[in-house]
């Protein structure tokens, strides 16, 4: 559970809600319904025409890391595999085959199967890095759909706002609605540059840090594999791996 | 089909107009000749200063992308290359000149008359290399020419909307026509930053996605190709480009 | 002549003339002798201090590139060398002695020379690349002018809108002159967005995009050239040049 | 201590409470709860979302750098690479165990322990490169948090400003508290661009130069200790390390 | 001395000067001191905060370079070089000893230095290149503090205009003083964006092509006395340089 993240939206709910009552608007003069049209149906429909269908449904099925992201312990990856090349110095590679279905993530699956059966060094190395790049990229696609909807979400807010503005300035005639007129105009900037400031933009920002911080896993467990690959020792190969610890 | 981009450009709509009522200036209240005129014209004109012709043309041609993507089937690739392989190992090389016919992609069939041809691996390599990035070059430069319209319309937009307000001052001495003066200096705002954010440079990102898959393709073929050319085993190669799948 | 930047140019002008036609302001409200000062004077004095004579002179002798830009003919440059690589093979490398005298440019003459002189394949492509790289760099730097030409204009033009709204201010006791001195302050906006994004940026741009064709041109001579002093055979040559025309 | 950082602080204050005294609002003026919760609890709520728990707190323990930065003696460093090498060349590689313990940096300690383990040069390098990279990254991430700050401040600052004009719309009927609620609202903008361009952005860039000099440092130390460990003689790398001065 | 800078400045202040008075506010409504304590001390604060003490004595000294440029003589450093490689054929070596003193430029004597004692032409190129990014580094630091001030002033500016108006609007019941006051608290815009765009910014990007002129020579000087070292004969060096220049 990611305390940060929760207490987050929690700060950025008060934020929002206890300024506007703090200003003296209330919490009743934030909601819009022409305001939640542009801004919230203009920023996905923009965001369909550019996303591509498996990275919108990618977004959608890592959004839930924000809160509860994947395991990020460098430490036990550590051990793993020192694990690994204690058991292949002891019984051989052949020795590693029960950690392949030990293991559930297809991505360390994929790189023990290689080494059990015998793969060169440098081909695991090539093979797996495919791999590395190829989810990298795909994760970090799905992250910038909400990096997108952030960049267009405050320019939906002053689209709104100026055709908030312009049914006020068509009314001039009636000066006792000028005001409230205005101020509903507004409720678009603020659901544009709220929205995108404080969810859109720093979800996008964490999920690519978590992507990254993925990334350097694979590339750990890849090293290490490679090393066993290569017959170095166990001290070695723990050693190498911890520098990216510190 | 690309359903979502279909769908993109009808929620797109649908927030525009829709928001145009909600806010109640009506839908009427959206055309200007005027603002139509100056970011429209204004924008293309930018574009016509900046992009040569040949890019003109190949932006024009491949715009249905945005509906029509061209084929994305990394496994159909895969499985194609791989059948090469068996074909090159069972009846070699010279095996494959059927292939080179019943294929409609130019890019492939050079690639496969190379191989034919009996050219050096590194050959084909540098060969092929220079297609690829000769290719995405011109691709990546024709989606660019959304993005370059995508920058421009809102910069357009705003000068309407000065001009506009500009007329309005002249002629402050007739109060009546102030707001529908304002309002109607606004439209060339809602044009620009309605037209940049809701299609062109939604539509520009998603060209440049599908430019970058289709490269991605071509270097998978090129590898496989390349593969072929140095004799390894089919089964290798398909491991190899199944990396890509993941 | 290149009839996209000549329309562009003509379209451009009508946008913001018929514009304010259309706006009802006319045609004159768009001059205004301060906004120019502020606006022209203010745009070339930043660039002055920014950019080194030699760059200046530059800029000024590639401006007409933007209506006579310099041959693009791919298809012609690698027949041209085709030619030289059969002349080669025919009458040995001192055949091509005719040839450099026949050609105008001296970056072709200097490669050309170099492989009369027997240089070596390695030092033909590392000191070429040096020219390459020193003319791309002059170029770009000619090409950036604009760009920052169209960087400072708007924000001259904010500047000369400010001033003329001060002005106005300082005068507030007689309202008459309220409106016309506002719609006044504007022009200087008009002219600092207008010249950017209609005329600087859009020349910025393809002149960079003119530089980027050259430089692979010559990238294709000096790869000519050095596949010649390699002693390649003509055929190859051509096909390895061609993938950079697909 | 970093006397500039203190100066800039204290002239910081100045600008703004003198600035807001002689342009006749006086200091009271820029005090309101409302900015402040908008502005405050909003970037940092958005910085929590963005932000994992161990970069927050990185954050939290290089702050004081801005005042005590950490030694930048380069000079200090040379002198202590070339005692090393003396030691090294007068008492063997294990000479210098004393130097291990005299050691408080936990980075020295590992390069050094490396040396005198008889670590090959390329694998001291390799694993060294590792460490640098890996501080780095955290060092820089650290000192993003303060960017990131940087960058939602004033957009808070926006946000909190429309919500008080908001408030000031719709309360028209009262036109007497009309002036001191746009005042009111505009604080919200000071605060956000305030904090952002005369505190948060500043100090970004002043961690993230430190983080670069420590890790100009650090690469010193490892070409130090991997020359040791090839062998070269102490005035050699003595003149090595003297370019990092000039 | 450069005299496009002396031009730049001086059209700059007309352009300034020259607008205020054609747009009717005269010159002596340019001067507020609470806008120049908000925006020139809280530019210099900022920076202060942000720049570290060796790079701001950097900035000062090298601000001359704007008028009195450090010599861009390519053609004079070519020259230089193939008269030392000359030397060397005839004289040995050590026949360079003299060159040495007659320089006073610290890099050319390092380098000579070198070449004399006999080192390694890949020690001197790797010692050399220590030196030239060092060099190059800390010459763009500073540069880049003018680049810095730039981005804050407007900031600044901005920051003085609310600020103004803030006054302005908590005094509303006195009318008569509504105009003068907006128009004192436009003046930090003005120079807030006059001095960025028409000094700082320009400064900066003229010092940082001054910075690259400079690491180009002495690259080419560092090529030329590894071409020495490799015992390179004259006229190739000469025509290896002469690329730079084209």
């Amino acid at each position: 559970m990611d305390i940060l993240s929760l207490l987050g939206f929690i700060l950025a709910t008060i934020a929002v809600l206890g300024g506007s009552v703090l200003k003296g608007s209330g919490i009743q003069a934030l909601w819009s319904s022409a305001a939640f049209l542009i801004v919230g149906i203009g920023t996905i429909s923009a965001t369909l025409i550019q996303v591509p269908m498996p990275t919108v449904k990618r977004a959608v099925s890592i959004v839930v890391w924000i809160f509860k992201p994947p395991s990020e312990d460098v430490a036990g990856v550590i051990e793993k595999v020192t694990g690994w090349s204690q058991t292949a110095r002891k019984d051989g590679l052949l020795g590693l085959e029960g950690n392949i279905e030990e293991e559930t993530d297809p991505f360390i699956k994929k790189a023990l199967q290689l080494l059990v059966d015998g793969s060169e060094p440098e081909s695991i190395q090539q093979i797996m890095d495919v791999e590395i790049s190829t989810r990298e990229d795909q994760d970090n696609g799905a992250a910038k759909v909400f990096e997108a909807m952030g960049i267009y979400a405050p320019t939906m807010g002053i689209l709104g706002a100026v055709m908030g503005l312009m049914a006020v300035m068509q009314n001039l005639a009636d000066p006792s609605k000028l005001g409230s007129g205005i101020a509903a105009a507004f409720v678009a900037t603020i659901y544009g540059i709220g929205s995108a400031n404080l969810f859109l933009l720093p979800m996008a920002n964490k999920l690519k840090g978590i992507v990254q911080t993925q990334t350097k896993q694979r590339e750990m467990i890849v090293e290490g594999v490679v090393s066993i690959a290569q017959g170095d020792n166990p001290r070695n190969i723990e050693s190498k791996l911890q520098g990216f610890l510190s």
